[in-house]
């Protein structure tokens, strides 16, 4: 088993020197911790609560930015992509394609993704249920492509609240691939906001610990220097300036989980 | 307030004969009901629980169905769309685009269904709150295409179960467009079958009297001739040789919701 | 079949005369309809979500009152007890002894309500499956009293959030019990206001109306001359004023339902 | 910061002899692991979900075992009761007095507990938010006792199913009293078996260790020597001869959590 990764990055791309400054901040915190990090970051918001919300800068003028963030950082890249005509393009700049949740059934876009040779994280659907996943993930390998994540990101539990429910990680974990927390979109509060979403970013730490505790592969984790001034994910991304002192408290967790599986009853 | 309007049909469209002979039959049912039948047809499953399930004919092969079907027998043919690039196509043979509720967030592809001008039916995605499809209209409305309606049918309880909460008709009747229930997916249960999803055909009759009851513009209810045999969406399907009883009993009570609005408290 | 019977009353035994003045009116309501309508009184409110709100006259006090309003007005009186003690004790004055929907599980008060030979008005737990009330009547049917109605109140979504499921009346009908509609509580905010619950008078003509078109043998909808300085549940009461109206709207709903009983699919 | 606590026991107070031979097992084991554990065990199982179902000995006949128990081995026993009057019996022979989750909107069942002078476990009802807790704990101390555990034992997902929320922990955290995390309820599918509850064993050691690297005062766990033919709760309860490695897992991620406080956002 090997120690937790960290997906990390703020939301959105903002401009390329915003992604670059970040990324380095980030691939110098993952060297401190003795940690790998991906750096997590969006080209497009495609789903956005409101049509006036900001989008990003788009697929093609991003591609640069995403090489030139990996091949200076040395950090591998991860972006969504949201149609299947994105996945060959986005793959030739990124190491893994990310499947958002409301789109987590749609077979031609997994097919597309897997096609790739990339890896995929796959968001689980706010409206599956954890073994569900199996019939997702298997659209992936059954496309030829064995490199695939799944990923908790919290359950629809009444209007505009997630939860997440701990017993999805094992669950997954038993489909046979690596299991992601997202432990930022876990923590949203879907178009709670009346024209965007809220978020408790308060409850991240808590909820990353507990996932961490139960061995998973992976935490993803948005952070930003100023996130309340971010465009999109703000109330539920990390400070920045803390993003350091959480990861280590979760390596901390993870030696112990991982030396310790779950006793299976 | 005009009478009930049913949107109706076989999940998919399975072929051409098939395609045909079912809405020859609805167009004589509308006739001797007297009401409004929009003919609902898929030509691709986008989103199976499964990759191995059946797909659908596609679109390039079924537009020329879909034209015959709204020549021979006069109905306005209803199809849903799963890319930005299908709307337009899919605009030349079809009256109505309907968005899947899963892409009820996708913002590029409500815009091109948008700008083709046809009718839009959205369906409420299981993981949103009646209040957010105010900014789900207004992102269709926004591109210049006032003609949408919006449908309820189910938000996420607990897992593979959909509730459905009849406070949300009056709340997205408030929004200001025709409200659509739809009786079929209300009682899905998704992924409730492992490979594939159950459903409750025994409750489509009650849940579309109790919605028909508040003053709904119209009833989505799939209907086949042999449900048992469907390639999908069999269990919550209706035999086809009881449409017309439902329907009878479902415009009766229209005509009383009509003529009695409910009291605003 | 009978006709809609309605329960009805303020949520709290406030004063004497505060009783008499509002069960002579919805006597005088009854009339003019030509129903049965069942006074809804509560001796105690025993599970406040504070300890400093107003509970009640108790149950000694309010014995007297209860049999001059049953006395006065011809109407039956329906109260809820919350101990086994209770009950043989209320059975005195009232006619139907109501179990809280917290304590719906309790079998001991079960018993004890069921003993009295009183009917047994028993609402489903916010908690539990409407199969679930199964077991829930057979503790009283087999405490040898048959006179039982299953009352649907709400399901938990969520937090302080309840949701009316329309399919949990004909499953609770299957029983073969009659069915209650609470069309109070079904749209209450539990502890929704920090150290009270909320809730939005505004649904329940809409859902007390879907209850009823699929044939309910009851209403239970509480009223109050002015509910918004009422002691207890005041957000979900239904004005005294409007009582009326509502009530004559959903009898003609019935009418309808009961001559026509949804078809078994 | 006191290190983790365990409830622990079987869910019935059996026999004489039954509680006499698990309580000496958990003592011998509560001090290989130098942990404190409190005897859990119930004279009554009030709210079964079938009439039918085992009750369980009695108050009366259950006294004078408790009293035998916490004398033979020293470990404090705690108890739930169902009444107001049965807090002040059981409160002779037991050192904890514990709040069922059904009742725990109970006014009276909570200040006759409190005014025992006891310590109160309650548990959060499956329909409470956590920070309805806040009333409930009021109270307890209203009522002049500030020894009060507030208890996570799941919360209303859907049908027959709960869900542990992880964020419940550090809110019932912020009311100023200690926490305690139910894992073998917060793994029961209420009523799930038709005519009793189901569980989910399996999850137990998950949802435990996840609650306890948060940080909990307490982990309720019941156990048994042959769960599978307890009367109520086997599904969830664990074998008695794992319940020392998992509490062992528990105390090495409890001291980690205590050394390590989650950070404050």
């Amino acid at each position: 088993t090997r120690p937790l990764t960290f997906i990390a990055g703020p939301c959105q791309l903002e401009s390329r020197q915003h992604g670059l400054e970040v990324s380095a901040m980030l691939k110098e915190i993952g060297e401190r911790l003795g940690c790998q990090i991906i750096y997590k970051t969006s080209f497009d918001k495609a789903n956005r609560t409101s049509a006036s919300a900001q989008r990003g800068i788009g697929l093609e003028d991003s591609l640069p930015i995403f090489a030139e963030i990996r091949e200076t950082t040395g950090l591998p890249v991860l972006t969504d992509i949201h149609t299947a005509e994105q996945c060959a393009i986005a793959a030739q700049a990124v190491d893994v394609l990310q499947i958002p949740a409301f789109l987590s059934r749609q077979t031609d876009l997994l097919v597309a993704a897997a096609q790739t040779g990339k890896a995929i994280n796959v968001k689980k659907g706010q409206f599956l249920a954890p073994w569900d996943m199996k019939n997702v993930v298997a659209k992936i390998t059954g496309a030829g492509n064995p490199n695939v994540f799944a990923c908790e990101r919290g359950a629809s539990f009444g209007y505009n609240t997630l939860v997440s429910d701990m017993r999805a990680l094992p669950i997954m974990a038993s489909i046979g691939c690596p299991v992601v927390f997202d432990a930022t979109h876990s923590v949203q509060q879907p178009g709670g906001q009346g024209a965007s979403s809220g978020g408790q970013r308060e409850f991240v730490p808590y909820l990353a610990r507990a996932a961490v505790s139960l061995g998973v592969a992976a935490v993803f984790m948005e952070t930003h220097p100023d996130p309340d001034n971010a465009p999109s994910d703000g109330p539920n991304m990390i400070p920045l300036k803390h993003f350091e002192a959480i990861a280590a408290d979760l390596l901390e967790f993870d030696r112990m989980a991982k030396a310790s599986p779950v006793m299976a009853l």
